[in-house]
């Protein structure tokens, strides 16, 4: 099941950027919960293209439709399917790209895995995947907070600019979505600089989540910090993924990083919220490496499908740095990935909560 | 299935630290395949506790017996059982730890999730349960082999000190398993420092498999780069978890990153082998961070089952640097993903490789 | 996932009888097979409402978009969404059934199991519901016949009224899908007798499939019997099955019902073309029991949400008897079956059959 | 997976015939539920060989070993594993079946599908596999019992001899395991003719949950109808499965079958404690064809792999009527498919019950 995510709570994605429709369905979503589609509408709005002058500038409303599993604006328990026109799709743009393979992008590992492909903005490989991510993680999201689980996400590095504060107030107040007001202009200008170059930048995205009582998450093979891992690197250009110390971990010792717990509280987080697999009852700190946007206005050298290569520059329309936009996608995939990790404590206890 | 690793090669391990056993269950290995017990055994000789002066000293022969799914040294395309007995559990050791959470451990956590738990030697949260992945990695390892693709893993830092060269001719000439003869003595000083020190260091392990065609993996939620990481990531004492140019990338422009592909070969490796989430036939190259030990013999606070706290000196038999013995377990994990893409494109394409 | 079937063909249904639509996302199927949405109509139009004097005079068109997954007539190896609207839903009809739990429905174990439901038309219950299995069958039935597989279905018994002959030619040729043409009148007789009283009738679905090479299906826990049952009693109505000589076996002897083969064909097929789960190749033969419809005309006892009982004649539109459409979503849950069968095979060996 | 059972509860078995064990890991399992051996094997007990003159005369002990998820008698929330050696298995009888497919066996599907087999008493296909499912089944029914659950099976038909009453103090008094003492007379003299003509008989078996509560199971592909129907059809020589009127439905009118609800109880079984895919409260009915064994003494013709025919008289030791064992395991799988349904209804609705 290449397209879905989650063992109880199900997401499962369907859509090409430029056929008719990007959608999900979620299955295993408990009954009785709230729905709002103003809420999934409001997420939905905040991964779209075209929201600011540092994102791509294609025009989709990106309005949902809920198609089934609602009722009355309650979820029935059964699958939730929702659906998002494709309308901006120029196609014709792409023509000239059928037999070529973008550096960096998956047209060439499409080809070779199933021998034929959508090569109209990037088929199935486009971001605009995640639409379908966003709508379920809103719906996550709304049900997690139910039970007094929050989850934030902000940019935290463009580039070698680094975020020092951790304001999520601040977070939707500048079009990077840093946690920094002072950090956030010097992200947007390195932005600027690489749309200036026809480039693109990389950084790093920062989820955390708050509220999550001691014991989701599965020992072993289904560690929480497994899922998460799965769940962030299934993100298109994300190349790694940290939890609480991270890599910064791997040149302290043990008397350091192990977190004291008083028997109310941990002293310090180096586990990120998360010891065994099993969350501790600490935040939960997940970050993930976002690589620079592949689709670059930059002459390039590319493969082409008859064996040969070529040169070109891509025109389109794309983001110089793609974090703003991760940010709800991530935060989507943590809400899902805690949402199957709650329903399966549920199952082993027995207990709401 | 929080036992369970893989979707078609599917890897259940069970087994407690002081239990009468671990083991193994591997369904979905294809049929015609030699096993042989003697591979198996050879790695998990280079997982065993006491192999060296740098690990734990608890006797472990870790002898596999093989209970099913293999006939006259052919696999039979049945589940494979695999069993290893504890026989040098020093169960009492643990008993006044019964009701006492070490810090860093999974204790406190098991006690939260279940209500009960084993509490000899962290039970099911122990290491000891890699065993059982090892002796499954030894097969898909085996299986892998038959059609060109090789999986080679090794400590590339400990501390501060980083392995310069990829010499993996080298890596089981020295107990850190680094691919690097200098940086190996190095890292060996750092391990008896802490060691000296009743402490412990982290370190990060590099995993690598070559032959690898294009096409395997799946795209969106089951990325190669996703199961790559939920692997690396469901092994105990692992923070983080990097594909290719990883973190590094952050701080990079796309018209850097962007591997140029000429039609036979990637001049640059920063996907680390994967776009899209499926292999591009160069190099999958993943980078794992390993935490500090967390049992060690300084004194600690510790919180109690009676809400309380105490001051614990770890004593038991420890590793100060468990990244020589992390190294077969990823790769073992890496191979068992492997094994699960090719099978899932075998499924997809109806061809051999 | 309670609204997915099949391993590695996934296929997942959504959509409530009177919400906005019903669906179905097929996950896992492979590229290059030619899909048609002409194919797929055809089989929507078999199973569709108000086709002949013998069914519900429910209008709906049903007619299918393909939202995803298909590209210039030939399918991406991406996952295949199909969305079929609601338009002749008469909600209010259902507004004095609000409270009330009809008998042999679903409406009080929805209440009980969910604490909520769409109380019209059955919601999730609905018959409506297999409009995506039909969708998903069609692809299935396509792929399928490139490799020589085909899929049949037939009503062989309506109440006592059983086909003596299997003229598949016949089926579609008259309104109760016999294949039979002399007991198809007796059978469309009493199917009209039964509507005339305000009642329904029950019968036996008959499905078969040909050219099924040996192999296919999984031993023990996946075997294709297993595998087939839970595909028929998961359709509505459904309360029996069996393989072969399913029933009647009972009453016989070892050395009467062991299937001689003689190296080249099977002398009897009381297998019903599977042996230990396997496929042997032989014809794959399956009956379904199908109960009377549960919606009826006469005035039946039926409990209230608040715990009294009151009387009901069921108005709306309704099957006296569900056979004749029960034969596409049969045939559609066969097929769907022997594609994850198919696939499955083609993991463990690699082979295309 | 071809070897696991659940999706919640899964069960997943092991071992060939002749080699050297069978066992199960049963993960997904609560904690805090006692596990005693000893109600272990007295279910292996009732389904091991030579336990009356009516079965196989092969010796197994069949003592259960408990390897892991246990400790001080009460479930850990981990993976229990459980392993019984196989000690009487006399191979050499089967050297000359090496090449030979004896009719009705799997012997000639597992060559096809696997290219290699293990020939010795069918290996993977004997009903030796069972083992496993008794053990986990075990404690499946332990739990279940906890919440007020009972599952009881019982041998209704043996050839043609039917068991008239379902007095289930009866069961475990008669070696046929017959609810009826004058019936069981009657079915151990067919049993018992078989036996001296070489040959075997079928029968039906019929299990029963009593104190389901109603809500367990999922609607549409996850039916409870569907889920038992696999785990019936999963036992080794079935080849039917019906729930609650069955085959019996088909002949009636829906004023007839329609169970009606006086609000407190039903008044009527024939959805055998199942709508819509959900338990409804009553007793839950399950009615198994078991074909008669494949193994006889008469001369049959055989195919060989060499792709000529041969006649064998299967000498070995086997059961004439395999209903009796048949019992226990049916009742495992019906406790293993409730256990799942429960432990499904516990994630989506948070309670206990």
């Amino acid at each position: 099941m290449s397209s879905s995510f989650g063992r109880l709570f199900v997401v499962t994605t369907f859509g090409e950027s430029h056929g008719p429709a990007v959608g999900v369905v979620v299955d295993g979503m408990p009954p009785g919960f709230s729905v709002d589609a103003a809420d999934i509408q409001r997420e939905l709005d905040r991964r779209r293209p075209g929201q600011s002058a540092l994102t791509t500038q294609r025009q989709e409303a990106d309005r949902v439709e809920i198609l089934a599993g609602v009722f009355e604006g309650v979820s029935l328990g059964t699958p939730i399917a929702m659906l998002v026109r494709n309308t901006d799709a120029q196609s014709k743009d792409y023509e000239a790209l059928r037999d070529v393979f973008r550096p960096g992008h998956a047209d060439y590992v499409y080809a070779q895995k199933y021998g034929v492909r959508d090569h109209r903005g990037g088929g199935r490989s486009s971001g605009r995947e995640t639409v379908g991510r966003v709508a379920a993680g809103a719906v996550a999201k709304s049900a997690l907070a139910s039970v007094g689980v929050r989850v934030m996400g902000a940019t935290v590095q463009v580039r070698d600019v680094k975020a020092v504060r951790r304001d999520w107030d601040e977070v939707e107040k500048n079009p990077v979505r840093a946690p920094d007001a002072q950090a956030a202009q010097a992200m947007a200008a390195a932005i600027e600089t690489a749309r200036a170059q026809k480039d693109s930048v990389g950084g790093v995205v920062e989820v955390v989540a708050t509220g999550v009582p001691p014991g989701w998450g599965d020992p072993t093979m289904g560690k929480l910090d497994a899922m998460l891992g799965a769940a962030m690197l299934s993100i298109p250009a994300t190349k790694g993924v940290e939890i609480g110390g991270g890599f910064g971990m791997c040149e302290l010792e043990g008397s350091r990083t192990n977190d004291v717990f008083d028997g109310e509280r941990f002293l310090t987080n180096f586990a990120g919220g998360i010891a065994g697999g099993i969350s501790n009852g600490a935040d939960i700190v997940v970050r993930v490496a976002v690589r620079p946007a592949t689709s670059i206005g930059k002459a390039q050298t590319a493969a082409t499908a008859q064996g040969g290569t070529t040169t070109i520059e891509i025109q389109g329309r794309h983001d110089p740095c793609i974090c703003p936009r991760v940010v709800p996608v991530a935060e989507s995939m943590m809400a899902i990935t805690l949402m199957d990790a709650w329903l399966g404590q549920r199952a082993l206890r027995g207990r709401e909560k």
